[in-house]
């Protein structure tokens, strides 16, 4: 049966929308108290997983599910082995290395070399200073990476911004954009090139959808 | 000014339950709405940091906090540059291996060569099948890692289990227990060593209120 790994968090409404306009019924994920990880669709012909955003791309690499729908921000960061197929134009954010306000910092060859900079995206992170050639150090944090340069533990920090509201409200600002993300439709490459479960059919219809 | 790193989750109201005994106030950090990430206790002699428990040992290597209150877990899977100071009794778990209850496989050299074993603790699963000689396929995930075994991703999975109730809830038994996990107080090396804000004082006080 075709699987969709489809991602916990901001894009799921979006990503829950698109499919149902192309006839797959996946909104049970959406309602307040779905304890369910996986729902087959009435219709009985596909299956969605629903799964953190950062595990889209595994089930899809290791072929569990034929598609995926993740932030390009998760594709860039880890690299995986699938198929970026169409952006699908919604949950539009950017990364940013972002600085306190009040400091003297306002582009990122300003920063000094060797100091800290707090991510959650270590590998676009380390990619970027490698790019503008200015060695850093890498603090690497699971959440709340805005307190990095409020303790002083860091002079600036990696993150992906959508409004700019958690910065603003920690006297954070935007000295640097490193890219724009959108959120993607993937796919296992061999059940691509096969078409499995006649998978063409459906992404020709998301295709259309998105650039109609 | 002491700062002690305290980790969001389940470990939070034992850490400030404890602190609050030995004089020092964080129990705004429970309060519900409370979206403070630092507070100064009422005595103005220390600050508590609120943060992700994977973050704990990271703000305590940079020193950012003298001490911190983390799970066992986190630190055998990260291995940070701190010292363990006191086991503090509370916030028992075990960190297991389980399989499909349906399964064939009762012990885990049961499971094949070669076979795919899902989890968020990649250290700590890599380093167990190292040990007992069984080369396996470690898939990384972020959450929900009992879908492994349920949509016949992996094997089996290497998972923190408290009340084992998720296991259960997922057909999924535990078939060994890698190592079992408490909270432990944590504290940057040179800090302890210096005595940094007299920390000895706190850290005795600690010592005797968890043992006596």
């Amino acid at each position: 049966m075709l699987t969709v790994a489809l991602p916990k968090g901001g894009l799921l409404k979006y990503g829950i929308h698109l499919l149902n306009n192309l006839g797959l019924d996946f909104s049970a994920f959406l309602d307040a108290g779905n304890r369910q990880l996986q729902i087959i669709d009435g219709s009985g012909t596909a299956k969605g997983l629903l799964v953190r955003a950062q595990d889209v791309p595994v089930y899809v690499e290791y072929g569990q599910a034929q598609l995926g729908i993740v932030g390009f921000d998760v594709l860039r960061e880890k690299n995986p082995q699938v198929a970026h197929l169409v952006d699908l134009g919604f949950g539009y954010c950017r990364m940013s290395l972002a600085v306190r306000q009040s400091s003297s910092y306002q582009s990122p060859l300003d920063l000094p070399a060797h100091g800290r900079v707090a991510s959650k995206y270590v590998n676009s992170a380390y990619e970027y200073f490698q790019h503008i050639n200015l060695p850093v150090e890498i603090v690497p944090l699971y959440g709340s990476v805005e307190l990095g340069p409020i303790t002083g533990m860091s002079e600036a920090i990696v993150d992906l911004v959508s409004t700019g509201k958690t910065l603003k409200e920690n006297g954070l600002v935007e000295i640097a954009t490193l890219y724009e993300s959108t959120a993607y439709l993937i796919a296992h490459p061999l059940s691509y090139r096969l078409n499995e479960d006649n998978l063409s059919n459906l992404i020709d219809k998301i295709r259309k959808y998105t650039e109609g």
